[in-house]
């Protein structure tokens, strides 16, 4: 089964759109592309309940307000992140910056005392986590002493995680944090290793000091498995590997077949540099998936061999001009 | 500062020490397998307490055995893991194997059909994942009943992750798991995500049947801080990227500077095939780590940019032949 | 040297060049597409000679018709290709076609006894390959008779490997091909290793029974270091690694410094998924390259880890826009 | 077809070959390396005849002694290389060293001011290069007087590449060499793309002045072909890809098949850390080549994704001391 290759064409005033539809009869990357944007667009047009997997540091990057207003679009309805993208979007929240290095040489220890901590090609200062730090804290002594989700019997405050999430979002005001935008839209928020983050250390913290307060590990999954199994068709955007990755597609797992024989995700969409021969989780492909049932075996799935931060923006500003 | 190049020789009947010594004059990926080996024999050396991060599918591809035998050894002293590794370690352990894929054509949906589940070239069958089930919940049912955890008021039985995995530990028999053997070395063992694997589905489902059994996503961070702060020397071994990576690595962020002004790791092997350029904190440098502190800025460190199942084994065969 | 991070934003109906604008504030790979348009502007701006290397399968994935359109738009002045480029260029030119695979399941022994040939998710059948034989063998005994070219003492006939390619070049008509564009446009063509394609293999079995046809393998290397001296001023824009970037980088280490004491070329734009980590030129930084003087100390340079076939169609459509 | 995972074990003063026997129970990297081995120890019992390609730069990593042993004791007949491993070869040769980079922050632009030029984390003086130039010049000088090679009716001097190559071979001393132990060894050296190095500098400057020294781009490629042809039974060792893998694989190309049906390569060990997603030539599969017949359908051949400084002398060590 093959069709010819149609060489992509190039002009002056080129819309996103019009290039990646271009890119429709190419191979490699370019190809892969163009099926990702008609896989989205599809996904948006049959109503499928949408899962985003999130994963890198995209939001120093500067993928914060692309994937805000995807929150606010419904173009995903589900997010699965990891802790340290919800550390950076409230950062830049609560008024804190990230920097983009603009020299070649860079000497780490000397940043260390300057107090400059480095992603990649991206700095942010110390004082920005102590902001963090007290806003955590904040809330955190605002979620302890909140009656209303006092256990009956001993008066212990219990959440799960995306409960804890929700209640943190709630106290940030900036349109363009994620995390606020997923409150205000809806769009429940799960992060399975929350510990695994500044949010997590300073909640540790916390907790030794207020016993009351609990989170539960895996209170939150029922919910989440729930939402895929009430789903008619569903499809999962996937930025990266690691837990976010897994754990989206661990989700279909457990869901038992639907009535016409379908299981697992009827669409996906994966975007990552890392590649199977590793072995790893996050480089394994679509079709690996199928294997388990976590992928359907006739869905439209494809991979993206691609930095995020380039493949995102452009899948997105071209199904924005295809779907209203 | 430079050293001039050695070529590395080889001869019949070489020893693994003997192969590594001899790349100690390379550059490249020669140069710094042989100086991981001599970071972690001066680790052992020095009495570090030597933490280990553990990502990538390692249990299924083969590394159980060797992982193991370093907890017994005491080459590590606390393990941070990824679930999916001891699902596949418990699998082992219950008696159920995975097979090495002997050809090259794959087809998924086919293997689905099959009930057999692919991770790269290695398979396992439906029926191991059935047995996981029925184990995790008979473990969990006897942890939900411990009088001995009760909380006094409420009699509900509250766990931390790693108390749970401890517990899980006890069940097993085979002394080749790793799990196993950490329980019986006293080697703690910590999974912030633990929601995101087989342990956490099940567990999940188990809990929405048995309200009483509370596992909390925090309340083990500070054990793990305080080991970090305890030691007077600290080493870490990063196998892959990930949580792991991440959650071993921010363990040294909250820990207080020390009397002689160190701060951070003292010794850091990372092994991995990420590479920096896409901004993952998978593929971050540890030089990276040194501008955040949670490398020390004199610290020795090295990482080797290679599958973890050729340098980790090639590793330890050469450090043993060094070190009693 | 730094400056904030502005997240990129996208809309309907955007053009390529607003959305790559609009990753000038970011980081990690958008914020490097970001720059090498702004880089690639400047050098036609400034009238840089444009020299592109190109490796990797570029024209089998659909990248020709574009790659032809920028010699004709004389966004590059000078070509240095594998020789495979050129096979895939002239098999289009002369009718033949490739195909790209649609089915995810490949049996490459099965395509053997169907006389297809894969490249990655490209195939090709034998013969296309049997019509480039003819026609190479067709210019090679057009080449071998032309008197203009004999040699003045003994009839022999000489050429370059540039001059060899432009003659090939001649014999083809199609509008739309690399080869038949950079004759008609006067972008020399240089290819080192022209002996490693199908080219080359029938020019051998070729000249095993016209021994009076002669290519020097070095003959045109004082053209391309003549075209780099007599440029005021240089650029690079290297598609993946191999002999092409090696070539167009070792020519700038003969040229002398220039009289206000440049060196090197002054604007790069490498696009790669290759990575310095195996310590390979292929993946070599561009700051490594300064090291050399291949690149100038003070040049505006850039790489872009990326695939191809995503990043050049977005960065020439970008510049499209912005330059006439 | 599968068999069952057996988990490495390691112990002191284990053996290269021990361990790497151990590893044949495995999966991922570990399993391949431990195939390799198995198939490199097939190749040589069955007498094949051993092509190698040579891409990466190899010899300033430390792996020039290894190399030059491998091709004394004939475990490659024939070399394909870039014309940079033979630089550096020859540079040793000379007397002038590579270094290793002992700090982690370098300043490129700063090394330029020392003539000092970097690969990755070697580096090497100018004055290495000059000891070259010198030599190069002197060497060509005496082929371009060698009355022996002089063409019968014109008096001029032509070679082919390996010709070339095998004159300079013979004006060095320095038993360490590759190339002066593939001379004394009796075993070709091709380098399809040699104008790509500072050999084919230095010749192209030489021959401005001294117009009857002729070296043909194609030429030597019957003898390549031959040897693939005459040989009973074949194996491909390729280290990196680019042109030498890929002029490797073509040789196989135009030989016939073989009387009992056989075509392409025997026996074939890749090992690189380029994977296929890019859809490049250096990182197609093993499998890719047998679409084309490069590789035998019943061919045993293994990827081995890692650093070549690292595999070849694991595999090496464990050959020899299994064949004698």
């Amino acid at each position: 089964m093959t069709e010819a290759i149609r060489g992509v064409k190039t002009w002056r005033g080129m819309t996103v759109d019009e290039l990646v539809s271009g890119m429709r009869g190419c191979a490699f990357g370019a190809g892969r592309l163009a099926k990702a944007v008609d896989i989205y667009e599809e996904m948006l047009n049959e109503g499928a309940t949408k899962f985003i997997a999130i994963a890198g540091a995209l939001v120093p990057a500067g993928m914060r307000e692309l994937i805000a207003e995807m929150v606010r679009a419904r173009y995903v309805d589900v997010i699965i992140t990891t802790g340290a993208n919800l550390v950076h979007d409230i950062i830049e929240a609560l008024g804190a910056h990230h920097y983009k290095l603009l020299h070649s040489v860079v000497d780490d220890p000397e940043l260390r005392t300057q107090s400059i901590d480095r992603i990649y090609d991206v700095v942010v200062h110390d004082d920005a986590f102590a902001r963090l730090e007290e806003f955590i804290r904040s809330v955190l002594e605002n979620l302890s002493h909140d009656s209303s989700r006092s256990r009956s019997r001993n008066h212990d405050h219990s959440y799960t995680i995306r409960e804890m999430l929700e209640a943190i979002g709630r106290h940030l005001s900036d349109p363009n944090s994620i995390l606020k935008s997923a409150v205000d839209s809806h769009v429940p928020v799960f992060c399975p290793a929350i510990a695994d983050s500044m949010i997590g250390l300073h909640t540790s913290i916390y907790k030794q000091m207020e016993s009351t307060f609990h989170v539960d590990a895996f209170d939150d999954m029922k919910e989440l498995i729930d939402i895929f199994c009430d789903a008619e068709c569903t499809g999962a955007l996937i930025l990266g590997g690691g837990v976010p990755k897994n754990f989206l597609l661990q989700t279909a797992l457990v869901a038992p077949e639907r009535e016409d024989g379908r299981e697992g995700f009827d669409f996906a969409i994966q975007i990552t540099t890392d590649t199977p021969e590793n072995g790893s989780l996050s480089g394994a492909t679509l079709e690996e998936a199928k294997s388990w049932g976590k992928i359907g075996r006739d869905a439209k799935a494809v991979t993206v061999y691609c930095d995020v931060t380039i493949a995102l923006p452009v899948i997105v500003a071209a199904v924005q001009t295809r779907v209203r």
